[in-house]
């Protein structure tokens, strides 16, 4: 997936280092591995490499870099993420509008996703490092989630949005046919009239709501076999012969 | 926005209270406030309420329940979050289609999101609970969220649904809630002991095949009570004594 390893995840001046390797964590779960960090106060450290557990090969191959300007070095689309809304900066997006251009840009160079502080996020001269801004859509009065929590949706995202072409996902069972499935409904059918449930005289809809509900299941051939098992051992008396089934 | 708080985030058997508070904290940036606990290792606890930073409201208000049937009590749509396969299960869909589902859902009843055990996730049995499973998709061979993380995505995911401006989709009839499922399939099971179609020796997985095919059906209330009907008329013997229904 080459188009992956085409993000770089660059967090500034982060705090604490747990948020580091929490975030390294959530990185690596969506497949990305380039991360980059922007003076960070306290790294390496024991605390980030505990928080990644298992991502610690990101903290491994971390860059650190001592101003934004290095960690962007190359890149053609840099998106700043934050929940604040200034009055005079770049135009601001949710974070799923954001990802398709990034996604996009990834077929023709590098891009980067920026976080800020996990107190005040980022600085103007940050955000005006950044060509746009994206914030995930959230709650207006408790709309800050933690460092690692929201590298992980925008890891999430921009997997989803990098993946989109994937083929369905394969069935596991097959589907009952058309016949296997009328066979079935035939033989509820004479059972319920054998058993009295359906009073043939009045049938209502009964056998109409039946279908209904066993095609929004979409009906697997093994659980036709099932099926017409459980009618066969409750009601042995019917010999299939009223209809053919 | 009344479509939050039909939703309701289950978390099962968390062993580090830390955990609980970072999901509340994910929950409440999203707009969720329905929390409730399964049996949690340690709780409430102060790691717990360091983590919500802010969102200790949701953890004063959380209800503990000892099982997960009381936990899911009153819901029509519950979905199980799983990263792993198993052969025989609920289809499992990416998160971003189940909370389409779960989003209409919520103009009728309220619905729930299951979360397991930080090390195993759910297991069987509170899988077999579930109407469906949802996977957030991730890098196969790093597929494991932090459990805040996870709530996190779940629940970005789902408010974008819940406020996306889809037109009402009308449901004719109300689903079945979890309680209706449970005698429903108590009642199956009684008769297919009785019967001697399920052999109480060899089970084998015949409960979780029919548990799975109705869940896939999005059984309403009324067709519960045609099945229990024609359960009736089947094997009248059935007293409904083995188990209470």
């Amino acid at each position: 997936m080459a188009s992956l390893s085409r993000v770089r995840f660059v967090l500034c001046e982060t705090t604490h280092p747990g948020n580091i390797g929490a975030a390294a964590r959530a990185m690596k779960t969506m497949g990305f591995g380039d991360l980059v960090l922007v003076s960070p106060k306290i790294f390496p450290d024991d605390q980030a490499t505990a928080m990644a557990s298992g991502a610690d090969d990101l903290l491994l191959s971390a860059r650190c870099c001592s101003t934004l300007e290095d960690a962007l070095a190359g890149t053609t689309l840099a998106v700043g993420l934050t929940a604040r809304r200034r009055d005079l900066s770049h135009p601001m997006q949710p974070l799923r509008e954001v990802v398709q251009d990034m996604a996009r840009e990834t077929a023709h160079g590098d891009v980067a996703l920026v976080f800020g502080t996990e107190m005040s996020g980022l600085s103007n001269a940050q955000l005006d490092a950044c060509q746009c801004l994206a914030n995930i859509p959230a709650q207006p009065d408790f709309s800050s989630l933690n460092l690692a929590a929201a590298v992980q949706v925008a890891a999430y995202e921009l997997r989803q949005a990098l993946l989109q072409d994937r083929g369905p996902v394969g069935r596991e069972y097959p589907l009952a046919t058309h016949e296997e499935l009328e066979g079935f409904y035939q033989h509820l059918e004479r059972v319920l009239l054998g058993s009295g449930f359906l009073d043939p005289h009045h049938p209502g809809r009964l056998m109409t709501r039946l279908r209904r509900l066993f095609a929004r299941a979409r009906v697997e051939r093994e659980e036709v076999s099932i099926l017409r098992g459980i009618l066969k051992a409750l009601y042995p008396a019917d010999d299939g012969a009223s209809r053919p089934s």
